[in-house]
């Protein structure tokens, strides 16, 4: 690589970042690559450790080992703190680093819609170590269970609330239903998992409302045979330790997961740039920043519309689409190509599952559910993972967790055993 | 089960709790299990979860799984604080336990010698935090090696120092050697992770010895040859962040990890009992308490000895040994049997390996080095796991592993991005 070659910096390596990286594989350019965090995160099945049935390192890879054969790209673990557009620079906490082209894509977090104190006792799922905290807040509340004489403290620990009925609600819940129903069936002496109460909280009309309705009443249906209870229009007004206050009444829960919102990350304000009411980066039609050329905004942490006008979801194949188009635009700009095609969405469809041997799938016309939506859904998990390894891991993982009911990563790590609390 | 059946309490579930819980499973017991974890660990195979070969999981069962099947077993994750022998009770944060007999298992933790504060900067690897810390520590260096431009600073953190040579040590000094020249050589831009530096340090004359002379030194070659630098007869005098001091100079390093002594849990301050130089519990031929014999002391938490008088080792077959001992031990005398056999302990052999391809291995006459050694070594800790699923999926690690040269579980969680230090 000439030492004046142009340089890229990409800023977060989501499926964005990392799909804006890869189109670059030929460019002339010194393709600079940061993240807080060594690995990229396979966020559709995050979920699957936030209940134990795969482990963190099985859905998170290390970023340098997925770039390690692009000889023009360097991969710095780094936290980014700013950007200073007019000189061209982006400010890390180790220093800064200049740049010809940036590309943001930061993506989102939760969303507490202003109670950011109930991110406290109602963890969201967006990082390795949200699953992990999740995992053992479910896990440690059947052994405390199990471990305490008070019955009422009994039912408030076996009850688990889920807010927020989208695709990431929906999987939990079916998820938890099954750990209690089937994988700790057996184990205890003293509690019956079984009785656990499992509730789906949903401010809107119906589940999976990106989901044709049928689909919508199939999952609630499915839910609710597995003994979860779905509770549609009902508010989250409140949460705290004991559990929550809906618009329908309290509910006494020690584990609490929050599925209901998400806001952008900080890029707006890095930027001093113009956001919509989720903090996403208003850009123009190729995704750069208005005014600054080679500013591109990419992913959840941008507002993009399409069709209709409606927004682009916040889904995984969006945001590789963005990075593709993004890193397709800047080799063309380097190589002194004209292509002024505007960056266009294309929605291939939607998935979701609701545990064991069940999920449903929209693909423009084709609905499926149930087992075959199941069996479509699992084929294209794996066939989007990273690498043979990890494909057959988690194949086998499935394999042997749908034969057998069992979960393989029921681990309780990095906390204090219980202690007595009345 | 009878109300009135004896009440068993084991506290801890390494191999020796474990053993003596499935030892009394046909006993007219109620069993009882305590843990401060929900999971087993097995322990040798801790170190290739610090250097990111096997996930926690892999190496990490739930507790309450293994003995499901055992319908006389309840397993309580509970943290044990105190005994009242007087009254046959086990404290713990939850309250109290009543026992017939009690169990004692609880292990060894590092010694570091009086300088409790160089647990700080040195860690131990005995649990899976262990684990997952030194695996965060050795990565992270390597990331910061890339971040920084001060190779004064590179060098430090391209340091690594494994304080103690017994099995431990050894074995994470093949495994990071193995890291830095070979998967994670093609990884990095800026850096040569194969430049990093090995340090082992052990105080004795020898590596390994627990070992025949011919294999300690033949483990010396090996780790030379993969770039090891190992400093038998040099002591440490003290650690901190920067690195550590030793009677032969200092060795400025970022990475320090502790693998030389441990000392027995605090057993015997719960008993009031008499004790040697390492907290061991003195116990009878029977392991059982002085003058307690309801009370049992197992696994490295007791002094036994066997032959002319050496220790027993603190390696997985011996807490098994007593385990299974004490179990049917307990067990015959609820069946009115007389059973007046004291514990005799039968060595079996000692395994160490040393990285990819080569291990030693002492059975007796029989000595095994080499690759030979890593296939027995290999074949001995699948067959030692417990259950088809985990011996699988280690098998298929370390298969993929042995072809690619590389290692499937490569991930910093739970930790702040690096910040500029100097």
């Amino acid at each position: 690589m000439a030492a004046s070659a142009p340089k890229v910096v990409i800023v977060g390596t989501g499926f964005g970042g990392l799909e804006a990286a890869k189109a670059l594989r030929r460019a002339a350019a010194d393709v600079t690559v940061i993240d807080r965090h060594n690995h990229h995160c396979f966020q559709p099945l995050l979920y699957q450790v936030a209940t134990a049935a795969l482990s963190p390192a099985d859905v998170a890879w290390p970023i340098r080992h997925i770039l390690r054969d692009q000889t023009n790209a360097t991969v710095l673990m780094e936290e980014v703190v700013g950007v200073d557009a007019e000189h061209r620079r982006v400010r890390t906490t180790m220093g800064e680093i200049a740049y010809d082209y940036l590309v943001l894509a930061t993506g989102a977090t939760h969303s507490y819609f202003g109670h950011d104190e109930w991110a406290a006792v109602a963890p969201g799922l967006k990082r390795i170590e949200d699953a992990t905290r999740i995992r053992r807040s479910i896990l440690i509340a059947f052994e405390r269970a199990e471990a305490t004489a008070d019955i009422v403290e009994q039912g408030r620990l076996l009850t688990f609330v889920i807010v927020g009925g989208g695709a990431t609600g929906v999987e939990l819940a079916g998820a938890i239903a099954d750990i209690a129903r089937q994988t700790l069936a057996a184990d205890f002496r003293r509690i019956d998992p079984r009785a656990a109460r499992i509730v789906l909280l949903e401010a809107g009309p119906r589940l999976l409302p990106a989901f044709p309705p049928d689909l919508s009443d199939y999952v609630r249906t499915t839910l609710a045979n597995a003994g979860v209870d779905v509770r549609t229009g009902t508010m989250v007004t409140s949460c705290d330790k004991g559990g929550v206050d809906t618009s329908a009444g309290r509910i006494e829960a020690d584990t609490v997961i929050w599925a209901a919102g998400v806001v952008a990350s900080a890029t707006a304000q890095w930027l001093g740039a113009a956001a919509d009411r989720a903090g996403r980066v208003k850009v123009e039609s190729d995704l750069s920043l208005p005014g600054r050329p080679e500013i591109f905004v990419i992913g959840d942490t941008a507002a993009v519309f399409y069709g209709d006008g409606r927004p682009v979801p916040g889904i995984a194949p969006a945001a590789k689409q963005m990075g593709k188009y993004v890193g397709q635009r800047i080799a063309a700009r380097i190589a002194g190509q004209a292509d002024d095609r505007p960056f266009r969405y294309r929605h291939l469809g939607d998935l979701a599952t609701i545990g064991r041997r069940a999920a449903v799938v929209s693909f423009g016309r084709l609905h499926l559910k149930g087992f075959i939506g199941w069996v479509f859904w699992s084929v294209a998990h794996i066939y989007f993972l990273i690498g043979l390894r990890y494909r057959f891991l988690v194949a086998f993982n499935w394999f042997w967790d749908y034969l057998t009911f069992q979960r393989g990563a029921r681990l309780i790590t990095e906390t204090e055993p219980p202690r007595k609390t009345g």
